[in-house]
C-alpha cells in the first residue's frame, strides 16, 4: 500500500473583488463592531458577474499544474466538493475535465462530492483512499473545493466569502494523512439548507447552526480521541496538537470552539489542563450539555483561559478566513493554507488537527502529520507558490453600494440563460478564467485571461499597477 | 489490506405504481411499437405524491439492514448517488442517518455523489476503495442510488422511472471487484443536464446523448482492453465475459451498445470473433470514427450478428430497467440485480463487466467476480430477499391519464413548501416510507408504513390482495 499518503501541492484562488466589513457594517446601519468584533470578520470577498465556480476552479487546477509543473497526463483523479449548485446534474468536475482533454486525457476518475460545506473532506478523503486502494493506478490525485457563499440581504449577508482551492494527493506527501485518527459525527438536521431551488441564498438557523456545530465538534472530538487513545494506548488532550483548524464560516465561532475544545479537556480531566483554567471552568462542571450550549459565562470564561493557547495553536489558521470570508467547501482549507502561509517550513515534524463541519450535517476530526518534504512539493515551495500575501494585497475593495449592486444582478443572474457578461476582466490577474456568455441552452462559456500567470506570483504585476 | 472487497448484499425498492409503455403510446398518438420496441421499454415506474428519492433510500436502507440482520451500529460508512435534487446543499444522506442515530451511531462517514447517472458508481467506488483504504475502521459501507427520472411531456418522457437501491460493501464478498481492470471516460459536453433549478426536468439533446454515450463506451473499452492486456499479458475480448451490464437509459440503447462492444472486437482483431462477424462486419470496417456512430447498416448489420451472444451475455440483465424504465443512478445496478435474480447461484466462478455512464459526461467500465458467498451474503440469498419477481408482480398499473395527473401534480409540489400529501399509503407494501408533509420552512417530514416488512415477501400480502 502507498504510504504517507496525503496533499503533495496547494493553490488557492479568491475573486480579486472584496467589500470591507467596516464599511458593511456602516452601510447596513449595524452597530459599530458588530462584523468585525462580533463575528471576527475583517473583509469578504465576492465573485462579479464575470467569476463563478466554475470559472474559479479552473483558474485553481490550472495554476496549479502550471506552477508545479504536474503533467496533465499524470493526473488519474479528479474530484470537486462544492455546495454553490449552477447545475443539478452536470458536475463541475466534467467543466474541469476541458484542461485535461487538450492533451489527450480522459481516464480519470471522481466526480463531485455534496453536503454543504463538507463536501471538499468528502472529495479529499475519497482520494486518499483512492491512493491507498487497490484501484490506484500510479498517477496523482486532485481534489478542488470551490464555493461562492451569497446571503439574501440581512445578518447573514456578511458571513459570504468565496474562493477555489486545488489540493495535489499523492504518496511520500509532506502533508501526510494519520488516518487512524479520525472522528465523524452525521445527524439529519435543519440548520443550513437550501430547499429553494430557484434562489442562490440559503435557508438558514443562525442559532441552531452555530448548536449544531459545537455539538458535532464535541462529538467529534469524544470519537477522535477514543480511536487516538485505542491505537496508541495514551490519552490524547490538546497538547498532542500542534495547530488547530476549523471550518470557519466566522472567525468568532472559531474562537468559540477553541474554547470549547479545552473546556472537553476540562470535562475529560486531561492531564495537560492546568490548574486556572480547572479553577476558572470548576463552575460549570455540573452543567448539562444542553446548558453547556446556552452558557454565555462558560463561553466567556472558556475564551478566556484558552487565549494564549489560541494564539499559538489557531491564530496562525485565521487570516484567509478573515479576509476573505467563509468560503463553505474551502473554508477549513483556507484556514490550513494561511498556516501554511504563516508557518511553511516551520510545520515540519508538527501535527496538525483539523474540524470540518457542514450543515444538514456531517462532520469530521482528522489528523494531518506535516514533513518538509521533497521540492516542488515542499512546505516551502508550495507557501512560495501560492502567495497568499500578494493575492490579499492586489485586491479591489468595492464601496458597500457596489456589493449590493453586484449581488442583485447576480440574483438575476443566478439559473438564467441567453446573456453575455460584460467581459471585463480588467481587475483579474493573468491567467485567470472568467464567463462570457451563457447561451439559449444554458450552455456556458469561459475565456482565459491572457497574460503569463507566473507574472502575478508577486502580486503587483497582477491588475498592472 | 482488505481481500475480495465488493458487495455482499443488495436490496431494491421500485414505487408500485406504473404505466404501460403500450398504453402510453396509444395516449400520446404515437406510432404502435414507438416505445415498446423503438425504445425497447415494457413498463415504467414513477413516484406519486407520497414518495421521492428520500422515502425511496429509506425504504432501501432499512429493508436492507432488516432482511441481512446486519446491526445498524455496524456500518461505518454511507454514501449516496443521486440526481435528483431536492435540497442544493443538504444531502439525502443526512436523511438516512435518522435510521443510524436511533441506534446511536453517528460516526459515518460519506456524503452523496454527483454526476447524472454516474453518482452511484462513485460512491461505489469511494466505498470499496475505503475498505481498502488505512482509514478503514472494520465496518460495512452502505452505497444507496436513489433516482425518480421525469420527462417533460415529448417524446423523451417515456424514457422515466423510479428506482432505490442499496448495496452493502465490504471484504471477502460475493461479487468483488476486480480493481485492476477499469476504464473511465470523463469529458465536457451539454448531452443532458438540469441548469433550469426549478425545474424538475433536465434539458436533453437526446441525439447528442445517444452518440455520447457509444463514444464513451467505445473509449472506456479501449482502456479496459489496455489495461487487462498490461496486467494480464494477453488480449482481453467479450469472450472473457460473462455477462455485460449496462446503464439502461432504454433498452434499444443497450442492444446497439452491446452490438457496438462487438464491433469493437472485430475492428480490434479479436481472435474471438467468427467468420460470419467478420463477413458481416467486414464492408463498414474503413468508416471513420463518427461515420461509424452515424450508420444505420452498421447498427443493423452488427445487431444481427451479436444477437446470440446478446440473449447469452445481456438479456438476463434487462428484466428490471424494461420494467422499471431508466432510474438514473439505479439503472445500471438494478440490471445487474436482474441478473442476480435471473442466474443467482448459476452466477458463481463468473466474470461480470459492467459499464456505468453518466450524461455531461462521465463513465467507466468496470469489472466484478461473483462466487456463491456464504449465507447470508451470498448470491442465491440475495436473490431470495430481493424478491424481484414478487414486487413487479404486485404492482399497480395506472391508466396514461392517471399518470399524466400525477406528473402535473409533481410539477407543482416541486420545490415546494407548505404543504401535505395524501398520506395514501393503501398502495405501498408494508416497511415502506412515505411522505406526509413539507413545512412553511420546507422541511421534509416521512413516515412509514406499518406492518410486518417480511410479510411482503412473496409479494401477494404486500398490497392485501
Amino acid at each position: 500500500m502507498a504510504k504517507n499518503v496525503g496533499i503533495l501541492a496547494t493553490e488557492i484562488y479568491f475573486p480579486p473583488t472584496c467589500v470591507q466589513q467596516e464599511a458593511l457594517e456602516a452601510h447596513d446601519g449595524a452597530s459599530k463592531g458588530k462584523y468585525t468584533i462580533g463575528l471576527g470578520q475583517d473583509c469578504m470577498a465576492f465573485c462579479t458577474e464575470v467569476e463563478d465556480v466554475i470559472s474559479m476552479s479552473l483558474t485553481a487546477v490550472t495554476s496549479l499544474l502550471e506552477k508545479y509543473k504536474v503533467d496533465p497526463k499524470q493526473i488519474g483523479r479528479l474530484e470537486v466538493g462544492s455546495e454553490t449548485v449552477i447545475d443539478k446534474s452536470k458536475s463541475i468536475k466534467t467543466f474541469l475535465m476541458q484542461i485535461f482533454e487538450k492533451y489527450g486525457n480522459t481516464d480519470i476518475e471522481g466526480v463531485d462530492s455534496t453536503n454543504a460545506c463538507y463536501g471538499g473532506t468528502a472529495a479529499l478523503f475519497n482520494c486518499v483512499n483512492w491512493v491507498e486502494s487497490s484501484s490506484w493506478d500510479g498517477r496523482y490525485g486532485l481534489v478542488v473545493c470551490t464555493d461562492s457563499a451569497v446571503y439574501a440581504e440581512g445578518p447573514a449577508r456578511p458571513t459570504g466569502g468565496a474562493a477555489a482551492i486545488a489540493m495535489l494527493i499523492g504518496p511520500d506527501a509532506p502533508i501526510a494523512f494519520e488516518s487512524k485518527f479520525r472522528g465523524s459525527h452525521m445527524s439529519h438536521v435543519y440548520d443550513f439548507y437550501k430547499p429553494d431551488l430557484a434562489s442562490e441564498y440559503p435557508v438558514v438557523d443562525g442559532k441552531l447552526s452555530q448548536t449544531c456545530y459545537l455539538m458535532a465538534l464535541d462529538t467529534c472530538y469524544k470519537y477522535f480521541c477514543h480511536k487516538y487513545e485505542k491505537s496508541e494506548g495514551k490519552q490524547f488532550s490538546l497538547s498532542d496538537a500542534d495547530y488547530i483548524v476549523f471550518h470557519s464560516p466566522y472567525n468568532k465561532l472559531v474562537q468559540k470552539s477553541f474554547a470549547r475544545l479545552v473546556f472537553n479537556d476540562f470535562t475529560r480531566n486531561a492531564s495537560s489542563v492546568d490548574d486556572i483554567t480547572k479553577e476558572k471552568l470548576g463552575p460549570f462542571s455540573t452543567l448539562t450539555g444542553d446548558e453547556s450550549y446556552q452558557s454565555r459565562d462558560l463561553e466567556k470564561a472558556s475564551q478566556q483561559v484558552s487565549k494564549a493557547l489560541y494564539d499559538a495553536k489557531v491564530r496562525p489558521t485565521t487570516l484567509i478566513p478573515k479576509q476573505v470570508g467563509n468560503m463553505y467547501t474551502a473554508s477549513l482549507y483556507a484556514a490550513f493554507v494561511s498556516l501554511l502561509h504563516n508557518k511553511n517550513s516551520e510545520l515540519a515534524g508538527k501535527r496538525v488537527i483539523l474540524f470540518s463541519y457542514g450543515s444538514g450535517l456531517t462532520s469530521t476530526m482528522f489528523s494531518l502529520r506535516l514533513h518538509e518534504g521533497q521540492h516542488p512539493f515542499s512546505l516551502s515551495n508550495i507557501a512560495t507558490v501560492m502567495n497568499v500575501a500578494g493575492k490579499l494585497k492586489s485586491r479591489h475593495e468595492f464601496p458597500p453600494e457596489k456589493f449590493v449592486e453586484t449581488m442583485k444582478l447576480m440574483e438575476h443572474r443566478y439559473g438564467a440563460k441567453d446573456f453575455v457578461t460584460s467581459k471585463d476582466c480588467s481587475l483579474l490577474s493573468p491567467g485567470t478564467y472568467y464567463l462570457t456568455e451563457v447561451d439559449s441552452m444554458y450552455r456556458r462559456f469561459y475565456a482565459k485571461k491572457e497574460g503569463d500567470c507566473s507574472a502575478c506570483e508577486n502580486g503587483t504585476v497582477a491588475n498592472g499597477h
